[in-house]
């Protein structure tokens, strides 16, 4: 197994057990949300958010073991949003099992006796609260930083970018992307950039400054070699979420763990839809806007998707822009000195962006 | 005006101020989103949890005008618990003006075209959000305590408190109550209290330690004085609760602001009711019980209702209850010094477990 991959599997065995011994959720009640509020952030993952605060803090001279309450504490705060986004999306699975509220909706039977939509009312709001104390877990965690020898200042730091950056880009980012969904106007490209950027960037960036930061104190947000390490957690959370709109029309079901077609019957307003529009013809953009929202989308429906893709040239910008997000994450990179952090971050890059990974 | 009336209009119009002039929603998107976040915490109402914090520091010997960030901290949480809990409670009216989902779900007409369910789903979703935004907004609103002088490690502490016990405690509150909703069996009293503690004592509590702490940084939650206060303000919160009860079935509407009976028609285990069944003939029991979740509560009916809570003793129950912990709060203000925050405390009490008031 690759150096970094190993890494991160320890990363992934350390979080588990940081999460699973943590005492906030002992005493919530009943016994029903006290679970849910726990299953997400046990549910494992790859945990790369927390990797990139230990990885970034070793990139810059830390020892990444002392910043575990930040790396679990951003791994919870991606898990608050998770529950509320699957709320929001009527999603009834991820990663194979029952989301927050479905989950829940079942003890209702289970445990009340409730059925159809009462269980299933009970369900989200049951959800909704969740969610809540996992935001309240993620800003706790953080606190616990003091417990392993930082001083109140770096952590009061950190809480207040948590809020005022981090929060406000992502929940904004979230929102934006609610709000695509029943505008009327197809969505300009610009927007979607800005949504990507604050859904999935502000999270990724948040990671390496904490690790940043808690590595050496005296830096802060502005340092350019923060924003360095800021820029190169944004050209990777971009080349992901190119990725994952590649995968969703160019992958296998299996791997992308959804339908193939997807964003096309949600109606998503993807960077590879986007593109295709601005650059087909006429002709190519009609046939395109009559395949989003379909009620099935059977093989051939795919190829279809798949060949205007091609024709339009979509698909080869899509792929030229990983490739150009990797390039400039690793050569943002390369302005830090060599280490074994330094490699772990540019093996990532290369395998988060590699197509069939 | 009573004293403690003048100095809450003023703490009033102050929090009015702080908040209004709170820079942290500025970079919200989309404006529909920056409008919910800024809407309840700017819609004004008593103001008492502020006044709470300020108080209790002045009762320290602090100077309350320096907490003005945890004043409005508090308020922020509160407002956020509000939304939230309006979207569970499915309740379209707060204070006369429309909930955040609903008025959310307006918006999305006016701005989006959006009707019917998609209006009023996409009202959910971004009221999740605005909450999900106001709780970080009461969280980076404590950080703010540090510009007015205040040590890191007090504000970590205060944040600390606010997660771990505020935030559990107020969150199970509401979960239970909740829940009681879909419970088959009769919800035993000690867990409507605890209930009660949760969801209106915590955060009293937890306003009151905040102002004694910020008078004097070098006290913890532990410290006798700073038990007694709290214990005050636990006090305070069931005999507001106690007569919230008692105004639901003995008071006029337009001053309750709801509907008479409303507490029976939602079929809530409130200490009233559950008084009248423990100390009511078999008779009396089962027609109590009769009379919960009707369509209608007519005039008649609410005087039935009332004449079995009085002959069964439940009223005189309650309004004893209601003086014996507002006794109990004024004794252990008794502890302090005299000076004018305790008068208002005192006078506060006196006011808001007055019948009428």
């Amino acid at each position: 197994m690759a150096q970094w991959k190993e890494q991160l599997k320890i990363i992934a065995e350390t979080i588990n057990k940081v999460i699973a011994n943590d005492r906030f959720p002992e005493k919530i009640e009943p016994a029903v949300l006290r679970q849910a509020v726990r299953a997400y952030p046990m549910l494992g993952g790859k945990r790369l958010r927390p990797a990139l605060v230990m990885w970034a803090c070793g990139l810059f001279g830390g020892k990444p073991e002392t910043v575990l309450p930040a790396a679990a504490a951003v791994e919870i705060y991606h898990n608050w949003t998770l529950v509320h986004d699957d709320i929001i999306d009527c999603d009834d699975f991820r990663r194979g099992t029952p989301t927050t509220h479905i989950s829940i909706a079942a003890s209702a039977e289970t445990e009340y006796g409730a059925t159809g939509k009462t269980a299933s009312k009970f369900g989200t709001d049951f959800a909704i609260l969740a969610g809540d104390l996992q935001q309240s877990w993620s800003v706790d965690m953080l606190c616990k930083l003091q417990d392993n020898g930082y001083c109140a200042g770096t952590v009061l730091y950190l809480i207040r970018k948590m809020q005022e950056e981090l929060g406000i880009d992502l929940i904004s980012g979230e929102a934006c992307d609610v709000a695509f969904e029943i505008r009327k106007d197809e969505i300009p490209e610009h927007e979607v950039r800005k949504m990507i950027s604050g859904k999935t960037g502000a999270l990724f960036s948040y990671c390496v400054q904490t690790g940043a930061i808690l590595a050496k104190p005296e830096l802060d947000f502005e340092h350019p070699d923060v924003k360095a390490i800021a820029e190169f957690a944004e050209c990777l959370a971009l080349a992901f979420q190119l990725r994952d709109d590649w995968l969703g029309i160019f992958g296998e079901a299996e791997k992308f763990g959804k339908p193939i077609g997807s964003d096309f019957q949600e109606g998503k307003p993807t960077l590879l839809y986007l593109a295709a529009i601005k650059n087909g013809s006429a002709e190519q953009q009609q046939k395109l806007r009559s395949l989003l929202r379909l009620e099935e989308y059977t093989p051939e429906i795919v190829e279809e998707i798949r060949a205007l893709l091609r024709e339009t040239g979509a698909e080869q910008i899509i792929l030229d822009e990983i490739d150009s997000c990797s390039k400039r994450a690793v050569k943002l990179l390369s302005r830090f000195e060599k280490n074994a952090y330094r490699d772990y971050l540019e093996e990532l890059t290369g395998a988060l962006t590699g197509r069939n990974v």
